[in-house]
């Protein structure tokens, strides 16, 4: 389990994120987030390159999750994702939906962070496809499962972190999974959608 | 049906992806574009924002074309969004390949251009969402019909811009859509669900 635990690394994160709540992303400097967590400035600096890397520097452990994941489940390629996705969520996720909504409300505040949320999340998109064709998946299948699989789980993530929600991200994801196939699905042989 | 017209927006449009592609984006000006198109300044002002628009003033009517078809549709919330995108190859792309692929490669070889194009297409995916809603669609149905007909619309045109393709866009959407239908179905298949 890389569940969060109090080392620098994790002592760091909370603080920034506390702080970024507290007074905003562009009002809390790298020398406030060190001394919230009790550490030195050098220490943040030896484990982050800016107080950004401080809210996306999960984003390398859940790639390396998904990837792991999609090379070890024996399954359809869309099954495959889900199944990393669902991975993610048990090893990553669990536990932590007080400080991901956290940093949530702060990615919303920031149009500069949501754009690297985006890229972020492209990079993961393509890291995923590759590892598909990796496992001899053609290129389109590979693009498309892994698109449906993020897909189920941005709206499962959404409704994680919605006020309200006592679900758990692994239920969700299933749950998102089978209504993406109940909407894809064909509605009856032979429908005519050409004309209206 | 709203093909390209020799009229001064369309002429603009096709200067300015002409000298885009001999020029690169950054050497041309707005005033370059108005001779080459044997029109002057003021006319481009009266028409477009910045150079910029002349790339993105499309993305208007597509949203416009997409937006009326997810009205005008009966079918399920996935084959409306479908229908839609279909609409728009027929009325909208159908024989402007060339343009098209000159346009692709100007955005492809300059990254704020290309953040501007990911950004529209963020727009138009809430769009179609809301169009959907309004129609009585829930919004997770919505989100995932909308979200999973713009994968196929992306799958589908990155194949018929690229080079050597001669199938006609409509078509290709229509063979990503069933694609995408396979990929995400049960991983054991009915046998009246088609061919596998």
């Amino acid at each position: 389990m890389a569940r969060w635990q109090p080392d620098a690394r994790g002592r760091l994160e909370a603080a920034a994120l506390e702080l970024f709540r507290e007074r905003g992303f562009e009002q809390t400097t790298v020398t406030d987030i060190a001394a919230r967590a009790g550490l030195d400035k050098r220490t943040f600096y030896r484990l982050f390159g800016d107080k950004r890397e401080a809210l996306f520097s999960g984003g390398k452990l859940l790639e390396e999750v998904v990837i792991k994941a999609v090379a070890e489940t024996e399954a359809t390629p869309f099954e495959t994702v889900i199944a990393a996705f669902r991975r993610v969520a048990d090893e990553i996720f669990a536990g932590r939906l007080d400080m991901v909504r956290v940093r949530q409300s702060v990615i919303e505040a920031n149009p500069e962070l949501q754009e690297r949320e985006l890229r972020k999340m492209g990079s993961l998109a393509a890291a995923v496809a590759a590892a598909l064709r990796d496992k001899g998946v053609g290129e389109t299948t590979a693009t498309l499962a892994t698109e449906s699989g993020i897909t189920v789980f941005r709206v499962a993530f959404a409704r994680w972190v919605a006020a309200g929600n006592d679900a758990s991200l692994t239920d969700l994801i299933i749950e998102v999974a089978a209504e993406l196939r109940a909407v894809t699905s064909a509605p009856e042989p032979h429908s005519d959608l050409g004309q209206s």
